[in-house]
């Protein structure tokens, strides 16, 4: 079957990210969907800068127009950004009968009534998972996961900005004004970073999580939006005192009166999970009646995050344009024709670093023995931890964190080490895994 | 449109659960779906049981082949569990051309080949997004939402009975046998306990997400699986002593060799988020190559937190059933036609809680007339934190807590205290939200 063919509006940080995975996944993502995504027009200002990010196989034009206007165009993906000249490039495309893929929140919880009614009357899709969260599927987990729940609140970090000044003010104990400096040299923080710092970023995404959660119209206009830029280090002290750590937090409640939606710096008691989210991250967590509380956790931003969440999109559409329906999704994700062959490895040639806990003689020469064996397996030590002897005892515990290592070679170095007459016990093994 | 008809095969636990939120939520459920969703059939050994929790409107049978065989039921929902008489029932469903959806993770890892074979030839959906991580929707994240991504490993505590286990075990130093006691009287840990304890239950679970992560089949006698029986306390106390907690994780992880599939208690650091993962909940943490780590965080078991998973595949099948293909789901979760008309709230009615640093003369009566002027407003103080005056300061900060209230009688309350001779600078509010 012919690939399914993408026109990119723009090709900035993300589209260039979506060409990349694109190409770079190609084999995978096709064996997913039941059918190839090809990139193969590219409008762009810049057309010297397109060509030379998609190269001689990619039709490139300064004229999103004609993009719209190529037949053979299935699906346009808008990364323009903004309410003016995107918000006409998506209409046309609606009614030119293409489905679209979009990463932009302002256009959508602004003008999100208007585009999705087109749509619907059109018969297209607009596809939007990477308006909100970046990578984090949260709304998919809204509108299909979580459909069988009545959802009484969800609180997000959702702007990667502001919450990397926060971290970084809370850590450093430095002031908002320094922070942001350090955020723009970094590249976490643009330029003019009003529309982060104020909140209204973090509002175009609440909007459209509200409106989901809820089953109510996006109202953009009818957000309450408070930024962090009047936020003072000592307060973030005196939460800390208090057991709280102070996030932006976009929220959105349903109460017997209405929906409230708002967007201000909130504390947040530190043991919660969302608390403990950091720097760049974004998180979601979603309490509804079912399910009780979920949390989402991912990158909310940068070229492949959103990407990955731009191509999801294209998949579930391509999903829908060739598989039966029925097997929209296929059972285990691939193609029932396009599973992997790989084999699932026994566990001896698996690799992973251990901790290990001997209990031993409290007598000179045993540590070396211990790591002589180690030594010789090819097994690095990372770290070491002895239990002083108790009064009148005469054994210890030696505690050793290893390096990776294959498991044979640490089966067989256990073996040699239970052997040794200085080791009391039998030795406890539990592997160890960084996770990062 | 009829309602989409669903017959349950036993009603138990999840069982209940399902028919209760599919009742409870039914308006919510079919703005959603587009259409109703209705259990109308129910098999299940013990008919007066589950007659009184249907009632009168439900047929109940004791034989679960009356289902299948009824040409009414869209939908067969099996809940039996186990490889036995389960097994045969989802083939024989199957055969009679009805969906299926299952949260017995044990049938899928062992069986799952056969089964989703016959349903691919048969043209059915077998749809089990209960069967891992309970109401968390990591079977729809890893089969939709990260489908540009190549995976690399995936890490889940996926045991909720275990993870209880080694919490309360960290937490009060007590031994693995108590703990198992107590769980079993709160009902966290059954009466025979051991496919959790051991690891199998984990190992199904880890089985099904790494088929569906890799694009492998399913291959459960391949896997390693570890319980978490043998572990001491001493080694939770020294783990944590290196900077680590000890956790029961399911992992899988592509090598260039093949796919490593093993569940063992696990050495994690503590600083990630999975790490401070605590009781009876489960996460998942995914890594790939674009999106980068997200995790997945909710209740891993339990009644309505399954059926939230059992009911969000029921929703699946109705919208494709129904829908118009290219508007399978809708752009707002709710069919266009049912969106609510709930306002979204001015600030001034919205209900939290408040953090306020006040810049106060150091004298007597200050507190008293703030305090004064918030009871007075009905607004009840959480904490209060006074700064000790530095050495010459005529002044201190005054930091105040304060229970729920609606933020216009906060506005009044702040503005009063303005206005107190004694508050030196504008007052600094910051709201607060438990998210409990």
């Amino acid at each position: 079957m012919k690939p399914i063919q993408v026109g990119l509006l723009g090709i900035g940080t993300v589209g260039s990210g979506t060409f990349e995975v694109l190409k770079r996944n190609q084999e995978e993502i096709q064996r997913r969907a039941g059918r190839g995504i090809e990139v193969t027009m590219v409008a762009d200002l810049d057309v010297a800068r397109a060509k030379s990010i998609v190269g001689a196989n990619v039709q490139v034009v300064d004229d999103a127009r004609k993009v719209i206007a190529n037949p053979d165009i299935d699906i346009v993906v808008e990364l323009i950004g903004g309410y003016g000249i995107a918000k006409q490039l998506v209409l046309e495309a609606i009614d030119a009968g293409k489905h679209v893929v979009t990463a932009n929140k302002a256009l959508l919880a602004v003008h999100g009534t208007e585009i999705f009614a087109a749509a619907h009357k059109k018969g297209v899709m607009v596809a939007f998972e990477a308006a909100v969260a970046g990578g984090i599927p949260i709304i998919k987990a809204l509108r299909e996961g979580l459909t069988a729940n009545r959802i009484q609140w969800l609180a997000g970090i959702i702007n990667g900005t502001t919450n990397f000044i926060l971290s970084e003010m809370r850590d450093k104990g430095l002031t908002f004004d320094d922070v942001l400096k350090q955020a723009q040299a970094l590249g976490y923080a643009e330029a003019d970073p009003t529309f982060d710092i104020e909140g209204v970023d973090a509002a175009h995404k609440a909007t459209l999580m509200s409106a989901i959660a809820f089953g109510v119209p996006v109202q953009f206009d009818k957000a309450y939006v408070e930024g962090i830029t009047k936020l003072e280090s000592q307060d973030i002290k005196y939460a800390e005192q208090l057991g709280y750590r102070i996030k932006l937090l976009g929220i959105s409640k349903r109460t017997a009166a209405g929906i409230e939606l708002r967007v201000h710096p909130c504390l947040v008691p530190a043991k919660r999970l969302i608390a403990n989210v950091e720097g760049a991250m974004n998180a979601v967590m979603v309490h509804a009646d079912a399910v009780g509380t979920t949390l989402y956790y991912g990158k909310g931003a940068g070229s492949e995050p959103t990407a990955s969440a731009v191509i999801a999109d294209l998949v579930d559409i391509t999903r829908l344009h060739t598989a039966d329906p029925l097997n929209r999704v296929p059972h285990l994700a691939f193609q029932p024709d396009a599973m992997s062959n790989l084999p699932i490895l026994p566990m001896a040639q698996v690799v992973t670093s251990y901790y290990l806990r001997l209990r031993v003689a409290d007598q000179a020469g045993v540590l070396a023995k211990v790591t002589g064996i180690l030594a010789n397996a090819d097994i690095s030590i990372d770290a070491v931890l002895q239990r002083e002897a108790g009064e009148g005892e005469s054994h210890t515990d030696l505690i050793i964190l290893t390096h990776d290592c294959v498991e044979a070679k640490m089966n067989q170095a256990l073996a040699e080490m239970q052997k040794l007459t200085t080791v009391l016990a039998p030795i406890t093994r539990i592997r160890k895994e960084e996770l990062n």
